[in-house]
């Protein structure tokens, strides 16, 4: 009860974990996929016959096809990962780093007026931000500082691997794409060539043909290799977080002045993050 | 006799080495490859005209071309090498990581009980395991634990390498194909060029010309590719494996405590193979 | 007022600071448009119908697109700062690394003369010039020569980063732009060709098809790929500079003799720009 | 007289000098070509018109043209050694590692038991070797180990960079090969195009303006990238087999035990090519 | 008078400096550059219409926008530099390695008989070397040793630096020449089909369109490619000259030995070069 209570007043002085909502929507991916795409429709629709872009087949070949070559390369669980890795480019959940510098700032202060110790009643708050959470927690346990940071570089550098690789899978993909773009229209040319008696069928028989490189090139061009682009700098700005909670767990486990924290901090953050806590 | 019942009680105490059934089926590679190849095949089948994707001499020049160039890159014995090498991408018989650090555990908690040399009579066991019997075998025979590491790193190396140079192979034939398929196409177009007289015989031709640039497309993007790139991904894990009994050999040479090997194990696993032996 | 004067009799001493007009015109940048488009321009003028090459809904796509896609890779703050990064490849304000080291000379021998208190009063001449400002300022408030060249050093680091990442974007949309063109082309081939019927048409179709990927390669190599070489270029000479500044400020701090200084400004300059100041 | 006595008594007990024979047809590079040129020839004669694949000129323009373009990026020197550069991945003289392995373990007994000196009646039955000859001489005459660690790593280093220099021209061939065949089809579609009024003439020219890609893409693609690969493959041979006797002649020159050199020489061989002597 | 006279004397014994003649063709290039485009020509003109290949706006848009597009990525300086750049692959004046390093051995036997002052009186003969020159008086002008090293490596690492920018500037030039006749060929075919009503217009508009794609390669592969190559090759020659009288000029500052000095001269110099002074 008391805990609760105290935990009332800390979460009062600290605000919320990281300044993190529960999941953002990234407005450059939104933006940029449905500008792209909507002039894509509009010249579609323009030219006077949008269902002369529709081909279930032709899709389902392609996009079939790279999934397919895709877990060639890699296991069934990391194609099962993927949806929802792609899916952090639209809706990520990536905190501020200003935010989570400034809010572990003020847990420091806090730890230097009531002791490590006291950081133990805050530890629930930060259920959203489990890195944190392992950070603050590893300190209040009064692990040494060196394992502190053993065990915090070690999960870091998995993370971001683990994530890489994700990304990896994107790029495979977008390799893949126009190859079995290519390898349809090959086979849809073949078909058509073979068959030219009926000369008012060569241009709707090229026509879908080509419809599978038009496939490939969408798929690869304007979906999966920005999205790749686009989560290789999400793990960038995420391994900058953690190191910015890294580096303040460690702050805070050597009492060190917060004065001194925010300037460590300052130095790892880019000049448009950088926070003002004590002036 | 003693002997042998002594290792039917180990057996039992350390279970099945490393875990490994004596091959296993990559799903994910078999799945790919019967998706990609499914659906290439209902394409061509809806398009009606089936036969007129196989032919004989064009797959021959494609794929006895690409056999060739590659053989000229590299010797007559790398090329025996190649399908066996191109098979274990498909019944691949990489040992589990966690399951070769649970073993070793198992192994350095028997060492502690009855002495290294109790390990002797287990060392029977693990022939499917040329890799952990020798690492065992060097312990168990007293060698001076930094020779042991010089050895195991030795043969680690040298295998990653050896292997990389297979995968090497695959991706060298998946260069070739594509150009393989271009010069016959043109050898194609060349000879149909130069008979324009029957109309009727133009598309056809052009049909068969294209035939081979599709063998190349198909043979470099679906299958050579994404099989180097498998089988990259399993020289990595088979590494990690070879590492975790490299270490685990070492530990037991030390006669270290075996929580402390399950710690160091734990450092090198990724998050998902990670152990609780202790606890 | 006392200040003023001495700031006045100051400045005709040390001239302009860093020798930098306003804004400059690239003349390179410039003429090099000018001559590309122009030639381009007279080339479909020659042509005879030049209005078949505006075409307001194929070049949205190709420009749209662009924008939409490098957007999903980058954050819509960054593409806002794009414009005016665009800009300085054409008025560009880099100021010229040899009136720099001369102007930092001076301000050697002033606070050899003065005291480096002296150059207080010359603090609010270079207000165009902020980091020289910066870096003088530190060395009048009398801060630890380490220091100050910790904090310059991260000063241009981070700003070469910066502008690093910014002339990415530029590369990243030239490589969208062809295939921005391609897909648009595909686009008009599948339109036309799914419309043969009246043979009259097909031409103009094709031709409207073609002027797509014209847009694409035109926007990605004659636009987006020489202005982020050129932006690459100017971001090299900025870091000079720079570092021309802090190695003198470094030196004003140690009150080193001015002749020396000479020395490790020439060892840094290309020989085309060194000085010579005192022989 | 004496001296060629004890040198034949030698001799018998050496063996021939690195297991070398004169010159030894490499299988994998023969079997490679004739296959990929025997598939082509049997492609183009089952076509019904082989004579329409040869024309000189064409053939004359891509060859001429791709050792002109060659020579520009080298010098006449380094272009008159190529024919014999290029036959060295036909016929090659790369001695055995193995071979020579236990041919100078042999001489290191020899050394032992009669003293470095004694080896001077071997070294004329060393003249197809001169690398190993160098090396057993330096020894022979009393040099520093030190000196002769430097003497034999500038030959080995030399000679490898001066034949990497030699596959980078085939390299450079190969990539001038394909785009001389794409300029003279150019120069074919120019000139076809330009007489369009006999239509039976079309099918010829567009054929004979094919010819050009198809002679570039089989001299870059079957013959200059495979015969560099092969002999960068051969380079990196050579580079041990001389790293084998460098060893070997500093273990000989400390006179230190052979069954330490053989572990030494076995470190650096591949599993394939250790060796047993002395078990 | 006595200088002039002791001069003479001096440049009987020395010889040459460097054994450069004020300007070399370059065979190489010269017979190359003649080679291809001799066979271009034949078969241009065997064709039967010479004048088809020769179309002066094509040629014009082409050069033009290559100069243009490559003007924006550098500065206008840099463009002035280019054709004496180029220059420099035909009539290069690249001393001879060895000639080089046997001049500096009789400076370094005159040093040893006269002294270092004795070299004063060849300076002059060293116009046409200015960086021999400038390392000689370095050394007689009694400069310390290191000081010598620093000012000669930062003289070699500069003009080494500059020369490979130039180079840079061909190699973007041979980039941009191919995009620059896929622009206009592009213009070429949106042209010919917005104007198919007379069909024999057809041909040549499409003939005329493929050119300025044949200027792009031309230009780019037969020219501004290969020149790059032989550019950095004789950028790495002058290098290895200029670090022959570097160490030269310490080895006499030194008053060492010059039997040392060969012997370090050779350990730089290739086999072919190596020279023969002493023995």
């Amino acid at each position: 009860m008391a805990r609760t209570q105290a935990s009332r007043a800390l979460r009062s002085e600290t605000g919320s974990v990281g300044g993190r909502s529960p999941s953002r929507l990234d407005h450059a991916t939104l933006l940029g996929l449905a500008g792209a795409f909507g002039l894509l429709a509009t010249a579609i629709v323009l030219g006077g016959s949008p269902h002369a872009f529709v081909d279930a087949p032709a899709l389902l070949i392609v996009l079939g096809g790279t999934v397919g070559i895709t877990t060639i390369c890699f296991s069934l669980q990391d194609m099962a990962r993927l949806p929802s890795v792609a899916a952090r480019t639209l809706f990520h959940a990536t905190p501020d780093a200003a935010a989570t510098a400034f809010y572990m700032l003020r847990l420091a202060e806090l730890a230097r007026k009531r002791g490590i110790m006291g950081l133990d009643q805050v530890l629930e708050d930060m259920q959203n931000e489990p890195f944190i959470r392992k950070a603050v927690s590893l300190a209040v346990d009064g692990t040494p500082i060196e394992e502190i940071r053993i065990v915090l570089e070690r999960e870091i550098s998995e993370a971001t691997e683990r994530q890489l690789r994700s990304a990896g899978m994107l790029r495979k993909a977008a390799e893949v794409a126009p190859a079995m773009g290519l390898i349809s229209t090959l086979i849809g040319l073949v078909q058509m060539l073979g068959n030219l008696e009926d000369p008012s069928a060569i241009g709707p028989g090229m026509a879908v043909a080509l419809l599978t490189t038009f496939y490939g090139a969408v798929l690869s061009n304007m979906v999966l290799s920005p999205l790749a682009a686009k989560l290789e700098r999400n793990i960038a700005e995420e391994e900058l977080v953690a190191n910015v909670s890294k580096v303040a767990a460690e702050s805070i486990c050597r009492t060190d002045n917060p004065r001194r924290l925010e300037l460590l901090l300052n130095a790892m953050l880019p000049p448009a993050k950088r926070i003002n806590y004590f002036s």
